[in-house]
């Protein structure tokens, strides 16, 4: 089978990213790329990494440029892609790398992004419990934020076991490119470079409702959050270390016991060997997530780290295996779980 | 006055950091520079950005090297200061940027570090609850811990007030100086640069209970915390994200009230205007800190950021503005609370 | 003497170190702040690291903003110097931290620049022969730009001693303050960290006639610049490897000779001992300059090395320096050595 | 044809590139890992970023361990290549990563690495002129170094041309991967972050004699080099800026000409449009190498600039095209030509 794929906002860090690997995807053919502002512009100049795609140019985003593919990945402002949406046909798959159909909860949506909500498709994450069921033979999928699979993955497994309180306290650094290409004096490289800051300190940052939804999923009653963002001056890759107190009578062994059950045969998540704990540096530019916990037994919490590339599983990884999945391929094609490292 | 003033350990980042703020310290005269494996290298080698001290060669650390000053620092590995400190004279101020002598429960140094405790020294956070008066005139300063530091300063405020419940969550990054000069393969720029990484996960690290002893005091009662520390790829600074349950009734206005009340008057540690949060490229080689705090509403819990640079405010500047105080010089002589950015 | 100095351009980096160590210098007294796009805004926002003046706010650049002060900086865009200071009486010190003042030669100023000459300024790079004469009593400063700073810093002795053929070859790294705050794609943190990049390759940076301005001038006759700068994922810092042919029948001693006679007692340059090369952590937020020169045998060349930090000794170090002269004060008031490092 | 290849040195940072890549390399299945003071270890503690290979134990570097390979790739230290090699029989296919086995002249060997010459083998890069024939159905694979590979790319086309003078300059900033794992002072974090250091200046640096033999091989002449490498602030990439006087006549057509001409069909070697510049970034992680040049006509110089990942094309990459060559397979199998990027 070869797919014929489209990529709508390829100049952006998400787009490169979705053509990164689908360059290296060997079922894929990359068809339309496209962008708004940069419309015209050869991908040479936007994205000087993807070689093999130097000469091809940007068509606007249109219906037109998006026709004739059998998969088209969105990687938009977020807003924008129910409208592009709607204009491609049910038997195409399309995958939005934008928040705009993750939530459930429409006055969730409401209240944190201040427009009407879209509606709710197949949310690709295939490791929470059910969620490889969702996603097979779906055409429509809501890639989840960079944060919120980081914490899923880092904290799923503890309220699954129901082995967690419900109030989940969560700070996470973040490579600078998860903030986007936008222009902003606080990404400046000189800014970035020697700094650690946190934003969206209170409970204000968007991905926060996505969290809360899935880990009272997984706990199967309503999960508190309290996130604290930081960016770290690195390009990629994000370090969640996620807490929360621990249920009465939970030793280290029951932890342990059902980390490994939850993440047992996955291709992309691992649980490390005890003692050794997750670097973003290990999981650099690949599909990995590195994951890690342990008990504190003074403080009574138990502690869950991951570690995630931002770009990839945090986005186009996580958008071409949940692809993979809903067109019935082999779920590992054209990913990698090997870190660029040093 | 003209205060003469010995490093011992000078060849490490901390001593060399010190060295750096006693050149520009107008009232003090630099003495012996000391080491131990380095001792008969000259300063140029070592630490090249002390221009005016090239020329300065190590002596072996010794009773007689450091005898003749007003004025010791100790830049020693954990469990060398005693030894160091018996054999100069009551005298003479002592400033001890090791471990030491900052714990008051004997059973703690030992659970933490293993070998019998050698006592308790006035500890030097002079912006803690009667840190001041109890460094005034003193001969023995015990400087605090960064995490201690950055993390004290971000929650005293809210514990003081009782605003806060008993059981604070902290995650914060760490420059790679605060691991120090040791040859480790974890801390080679290879390794680093791109990565963040946790350590001591679990309630393992020893500084966590200097943070327990100082969040317990300005409660009035026994404070467990959870800490986990994480490297950050930058050479300088500590962003510590802090946070504990609101007491019930506890409001936005009550928050700020108290953390403006108790930080009031500071030199060096600033309450930030709402909205704005600190970052560790604004205190980079300065003697500051900068706080925020924030109530989350829908989590109930007080989030309180601090900045600071774990060399200065962390170690060396804490110990030159407890000496200041202890030796009833201006407290913010020769110290600057300008940060060097971008 | 209490000195009253107003810095025009205060919210861009330049403006910002220029505050840094004015706030540092005991005979000057900060006055007006000014800027452009961003009057009526507070420095805490757009400075946060110049604590002291956190709650300063910019008024615009105006005459009557900049008026009654003995100094006023500017640290504005190439261009709009002249206008500024030809409405400042010829008593009051204008420091010119842009280009406008440094060419003598005002076709290359237009070639470069493409706009009209507007004179030339006593030159602010002291080490110079003739240097430190030029600026004492001056009314008018024109500061280097940094990378001329670092290599003719780099060269000069060289070709003051008659050693080195006239076609110098330069490459250099600069840290990303030294293109500003400006919101280019190119300068976002993502972009710059993990990466270096050349740029204004081939002869076409503006840098380059100032540099050929100095080496002529030190060697007696015309000499070609090849200068090739290039980005490096650093907020600040120039290194700067320059070479020439030597001339025939020079020797190592010779070129060891030339360097350690023509830096002899300067407070801020600094001859390495042999054997070791300057590194920019050096010299991080210092006014030094370190230098280090070695004779190739094989290839025949004299290769100069040079560390500065291009915002301190590259920029606002070098302007105080200047203004130290210029007003009869003692040359280092107010400046350091000394870098801030690890 | 499945090729089972072993890996000598898999604890470098060498080895781990070599790893990575034969892991996605669809004709290559790992067989031996070994190492030397790392023997017994798991490549889960040494290697995190190899997931698949995590349980991979590292074997002692033997005849024993590493017989029965089609190909056995070695990452050793200098010196240590050729008693391995001469254990391995005539048909296995050997590709040593160190230096032992490249120049061709006995006494630059012994005057730069001070033993005895161990021969030489056909030398793996395929671009320059005769490359690729000197290694088709060869046994043998001196890998180049990583410096000479970005050298010998970047200025071979106008050497071959007869555009350029003999005398070549070099400036190479490196990412702290090429200095390999050893535990020295100056590539821990601390030091390497925000800096930029020299070293190996004046010729001294193994890597010269290299370069001279490749870029006289390509002027048909003895070529002079005067060669600096600097160490930057990042973990991977070369960024080399050579230049040469241009022979008398040469225009600019001359040069775009002779690169487009000396670069046509390379699948990883690619010459820029005119005015883009390479940068790591754009090559990080991938064999590809991206190639500028310039003809300065004030300097009368050409100035040519590449920009390759140190550890891919500068080491494994290299090593794992020269493979495909020799064994007959496509000579692109395994590698990629897209950056990780941002």
């Amino acid at each position: 089978m070869t797919v014929r794929a489209a990529v709508a906002g390829a100049s952006g860090y998400a787009g490169g990213e979705l053509l990164r690997l689908l360059l290296g995807h060997p079922e894929v053919e990359i068809g339309a790329v496209t962008g708004h502002s940069n419309a015209g512009q050869r991908l040479a100049a936007l994205q000087p990494h993807l070689a093999p795609l130097a000469d091809r140019v940007l068509a606007p985003t249109s219906p037109e440029a998006l026709a004739g593919h059998d998969v088209v990945f969105l990687a938009l402002p977020h807003g924008q892609s129910a409208a592009v949406a709607e204009q491609l046909g049910p038997e195409v798959l399309v995958v939005d790398c934008g928040a705009d159909f993750r939530l459930k909860d429409a006055a969730d949506w409401e209240a944190f992004y201040g427009s009407p909500h879209a509606g709710t498709w197949p949310y690709g994450l295939p490791e929470l419990p059910g969620g490889r069921a969702a996603l097979q033979g779906s055409k429509r999928i809501a890639v989840p934020g960079c944060y919120p699979t980081a914490v899923s993955l880092a904290l799923f497994p503890a309220y699954a076991a129901g082995l967690a309180e419900p109030e989940a306290v969560i700070v996470a650094a973040s490579g600078t490119s998860g903030a986007g290409k936008a222009l902003k004096p606080h990404l400046l490289g000189s800014e970035v470079m020697g700094s650690m800051s946190p934003y969206g300190v209170g409970g204000g940052h968007r991905h926060t409702p996505e969290m809360i939804q899935n880990l009272s999923a997984a706990a199967g009653e309503p999960v508190t959050v309290s996130f604290t963002p930081t960016l770290a001056p690195m390009p990629r890759g994000i370090l969640a270390t996620c807490s929360a107190k621990a249920r009465p009578g939970t030793d280290a062994e029951a932890v342990r016991a059902a980390y490994e059950k939850a993440l047992a045969g996955e291709p992309f998540v691992r649980l490390l060997p005890e003692g050794q704990w997750p670097t973003t540096a290990a999981v650099y530019g690949s599909n990995a997530a590195q994951i890690q916990v342990a008990l504190d037994p003074a403080a009574g919490r138990i502690i869950a780290i991951s570690a995630i590339d931002n770009l990839t599983k945090g986005t186009a990884g996580g958008a071409v295996q949940s692809m993979n999945i809903a067109l019935g391929l082999p779920e590992e094609l054209g990913l990698s779980a090997t870190g660029v490292a040093p």
